[in-house]
């Protein structure tokens, strides 16, 4: 069998006409180069202390009715600078698939362990309890094994990935259903501590009452890809800087730190350019993320300002001050870039308000921030 | 489980903030967009009135030591413009995976054969028969069942192939090896009609020796990705315009089009930007993919020609006439585009020759066009 | 002064670190390698068997406001795929600019005309008559001699604009002004066959009632950029496939053509992947660039057709038929791309009816066209 | 005249069909977007509390033979990362150019001088001393007045910039020559103090010879664009990283420190992610930038590492320990991004040294490095 014996981490290609070129006289192999494999380093801020994981706890591979084999989806988080993930396959209905080997729910996270280690990946223990709705789908995170979870009645599903010391969410509140509705069940879970949060965010689709159920009900905010595809297929990464991720705050980058924060419920949803979460959360990551610097050009009627985003997610600000009549309407702030903004020379106002188009704290709600 | 019931054509991506902007007032479910799924359409030129096929006869599935399920192969084929590709499967040492099933090595075939019809690409059922060298690892294509061929005595899979109307070629022959030779076993399959042709490009290498051997025994030549991994992800799209491919000259698009001329030698290996094969097909490559045309401006000493390039295959050209002074030195011919082309108003020399840096015929020796 | 001599029509490009390699003994000048300047080939169809003459009227230099020298606008539009532009500069209040001498209108005209010769582009001598509204600003093409026209009453402007032969169109109706409006001097220029044509398009604007106008008083429809920076700097080319252009449907690729052309009232206007113009015309470019064809693949419910887009425009259908329940509800056809379509095995219906949201007719209606 | 009044910082494009979509009753003006001006902030480490200031010292504009007005050229410097540069346009055999006033050599300084300002970009008065070889090309930067150098005696310019504090370098010394060469004059003006600097880099040529001389008789190092037409023309951003630049170790980013710092010879030159210069400035250029870290995965055999390049400049490493068998002959290190490498679990040897390929010291000599 032809496995990569050795990682090449080639980035300059040598084309092969300049190959042929050199060897006029015959060679018997020449050899080409393979496309690199690198980490994309994300630059985010840190918050109180905390580091942001990125994470994804929610996708699939052969051994349900994704496409690919587990270990490229380590590959995949590697190569994406993600922190964390959980390759969470169905329990229910196995096996999917033509020339699959029942039996061991612990195939996928046994088979892509090593490639996690290797890249010093957090490799999640999960699986995806899979009924119709009412419950619906559910992953179970920080699983110690799986194989105990097959079986029929799903309360005792629950039970056993609680016993288990599992976090367990609610996925996709709105797919496949024509009314996203929080069912008795969920309450019944959600009283005993067995529904510790929910997707707001699942592959392509945001769920605004399941933004609300977050709020209301004290629930962990999660964003995740459900990717069954190979990743940068399913994304089309000239519309985003980065995958959908669950922001993880995180006094650690262990497990341990990963489930006292999901449990604590300090995550921020990150999609489509998109922040997310708690206004405390997200107005402390705008903050950190932003630089208004110097040069104060000044004319007898306007200041000249230089504002530098040194993150990695765009903001997009619209003034929210009516009064302010000769600010921007409109602040764009690429990620990593610097933009010049004219203000008047001198305000009467103390700050202006502007809203942050792409940070939601509610259905109804966006950050607001108070600029110069 | 989750699958994708529609598959929506989207390239216009509406921004997840657009959405919640329209949704004040909360909604339930706010769906966002798939990435486009489309197919590139390749410009080749037709040589004597063969279409030229675009093909892969080269790759692997999780059913030996791929990374992906069979299905994934015929998106990849169809949205890179591919007409027909086979998945060929390592026969021997089966199961490769745990959790995969043993017995049936049909299984890629016929799990990927309505990806396939659905998109009007030909699937060739076909199977890599894997020994230590010699002879090495061969690939047979056009296979009716490829059960039979697991078995000890590989000139007896050999013959079964055959038997099966097999068209048979030798991979990589200069993969894993310290020294590229043709055994005796090699010329025996040679001599048998067993052995049709030879791998000349596979994955990354190219094998100058090879294409002696395909030039002086009158085998047909191939060029294929060996792919295990995603193909966007083994090659680097900035690099070259298209995978590597065996272009194959045939009379009409179906499986009967490909056999007649594979096993009647019409094919050219293209990878890398580069062209490989018998002088004549280059050479009525070439022109038939360049116009010259007019501006003809000139001037007392110069005309200005403009050469467009019609073909998704670019041209480099190096001028071998050392006596047309005033000539270009080098032409570059990017695919699709034009370029102009400053030349003496008035040539002693009914036409200059160039080299085609990029057209191999054999190593020693590249394509030489007459312009001007 | 330094000048480059000879133009390097470069695309692969030697990395200076294998310059460095190659030449461990030192070498007293290695030479790098320029970026290529090619031509951009557009594919766009034929229409009763006119040429699509792609064109931009409305530009300027140095000589008025612009930022580039005049043949810089040459060497963009070529490689923009350009077959006719005009550099139109402000007649009124010259010079413009420091430094830049006064007195002859016709200097960017001529100092531009080689390089448009050399490439084989229609350099048009056009101006810009730049009054406060109205009338505006109007563009003058086909002259003769700008210099006449530097005098003060406007509507001797136009009349000896007139008595030149000028084609002559109204610039951006809606910029700068509170309200867009047909003022009694434009019916006035009108009426004398003075004013043949309006720009809906300039820079990033479109102006539905100059479309609407168009439409009721039979006039020329045109769009163009207006670009006074650099034309790559001016527009962001991830989100279009092509720079605003006004297509010309011409008899032949000449001034003569052209001309013809644009007093018969032959053009679409062409801007951020959008069609503008006549139904017949925008009906008769759809149907040229769409292709229809195998596979129709077929089960007992469903066909699979392949749809390709041959054109370098991409079309947007959304369904316009609410009883034709099982056909999707938009289909996308990128440039150069196919797709593929499921629709109803067999259907009750004869042939459904498609928007394309991207060719626009009148500010209300889209148009229509019938598929499958 | 039209003018861009107010400068939008749009990257979000609102597509013309949606603003269609949105007015199906005729709106009378929509409006479109620019693209956006954003600044690319470059990562370079700092080295010995010197800041790296990105400075190009030698370009033109249509006051000399460029095709650019001169505030282009800020434009493009602020948006290319740039903290200085000057507008070089050579005095002699002025004006070049048709339509061009003559007179005033200090224009392009003056009329760009406001748009620097309001940037914070560093904008130094600098002219090119251009005469036939020798001397061959000179700029002086840092004048007070450069029309008082508009003298036929190239001893007297030389004598009247030097008074004038000026800071003297020689342009690309191969350029245009049969042979490069360091004529008498050359030698005159060094000891006078007159030459202080000399361009190794030039537009796309790099000159051996001319290192050669910075290091044996303690010149400045210079790498210049000198571009006349637009950069983003000029350069393939798809090749590079960054355009080419002088990096100048400066105690502070103001005009008083490039100075100090020029006569005392603190440049790094950067050109096609290629750094030349001192080999303690580029030693600790790369160990600033490189960051080794956890995982440190171990096997019996192996251990695995992850290499991280903070800065903006890729590295590409060969192995120059031949002793050093198990060790990867060669880690390539791109820009922002992180790489894995596998050595051995326990090494004999105390570190392993290898060879910056990107990274000249001499012509014969690249930078060393010890790695693990």
């Amino acid at each position: 069998m032809k496995t990569i014996a050795s990682v090449a981490l080639a980035c300059v290609f040598v084309l092969p006409q300049l190959h042929a070129q050199e060897n006029r006289l015959p060679k018997e192999i020449i050899v080409g180069k393979e496309r690199a494999k690198t980490r994309k380093e994300i630059h985010l801020p840190e918050i109180d202390g905390y580091q942001l994981l990125k994470c994804d706890f929610h996708m699939h591979s052969v051994f349900s009715d994704g496409i690919v084999w587990p270990t490229l989806r380590i590959h995949e988080a590697w190569e994406d600078g993600l922190d964390a993930l959980s390759i969470t396959e169905h329990i229910e209905g196995q096996p999917a698939r033509q020339g699959i080997e029942k039996g061991n729910h612990n195939f996928s996270f046994e088979i892509a362990r090593r490639e996690a280690a290797l890249r010093g990946i957090l490799l999640i223990r999960g699986a995806e309890i899979t009924r119709s709705m009412p419950p619906g789908h559910l992953n179970a995170l920080f699983l110690k094994d799986i194989n105990p979870l097959d079986q029929k009645d799903y309360m005792k599903v629950f039970e056993e990935a609680h016993n288990q010391g599992a976090f367990i969410f609610w996925n996709h509140p709105g797919w496949g259903v024509k009314e996203i509705k929080w069912h008795a069940v969920h309450d019944t879970l959600y009283q005993k501590g067995w529904l510790n949060g929910i997707e707001v965010y699942n592959e392509f689709e945001w769920y605004p009452l399941a933004l609300n159920w977050v709020n209301e009900k004290n629930l962990t905010l999660m964003a995740n890809s459900d990717v069954h595809d190979v990743t940068e297929r399913l994304y089309d990464f000239r519309t985003m800087s980065m995958r959908p991720m669950t922001l993880v705050l995180s006094r650690e980058r262990t497990e341990e730190g990963l489930r006292e924060a999901l449990f604590a419920r300090r995550t921020i949803a990150y999609f489509y350019n998109t922040l997310m979460g708690k206004e405390e959360w997200l107005e402390k990551f705008f903050h950190a993320s932003i630089e208004i610097r110097p040069p104060h050009y000044t004319t007898s009627s306007h200041r000249v300002l230089h504002i530098r985003n040194k993150s990695d997610v765009p903001f997009l600000l619209h003034k929210a001050d009516t009064e302010a009549e000769r600010y921007p309407a409109k602040i764009e702030l690429p990620a990593g870039q610097s933009v010049l903004v004219m203000i008047p020379a001198e305000s009467g106002i103390h700050s202006v308000a502007y809203e942050v188009e792409n940070a939601i704290v509610t259905p109804e709600r966006k950050l607001r921030v108070k600029l110069f």
